[in-house]
């Protein structure tokens, strides 16, 4: 059975979230007033083989090399 | 305190999600042959003021409403 991994990515703190923005916009023209600090994030989903070694490292060079713009972006992994 | 909200946007198994492919891909070419079954979904983050009743059945309303196409994607709603 291959390993199930997560990553997700979000938007760094501070950098402005034009898509957030956009989301919190139509829902309070919408009838939702409530709404907050809306951010809008990526969640990217695989398997990944159960020959490769250390998984979480491996999937973390993912990040660093393609599924993340480190400059504005943080992001998170999950390997189950 | 409002409630954090998150919500997950994914496209519904069967529908073709190009833009994990186009992950999964990359990720070959880049020499990471053990990827498969790569998906791309949204993760919508927000705070939800506390005078909203029934928050759950609320924000599967914005989903159903904005946050989500249903014809394609499946969501998934956490209230904290």
């Amino acid at each position: 059975m291959a390993r199930k991994v997560k990553v997700h990515v979000y938007l760094k703190p501070g950098v402005l979230d034009v898509q957030g923005k956009a989301v919190e916009g139509a829902l309070h023209s919408l009838g939702w007033p409530g709404v907050a600090n809306a951010r809008v994030g990526k969640m990217i989903e695989f398997d990944l083989a159960d020959d490769v070694a250390d998984p979480e490292a491996e999937v973390k060079r993912m990040c660093e090399t393609l599924l993340a713009n480190t400059v504005i972006e943080s992001y998170r992994v999950e390997v189950a």
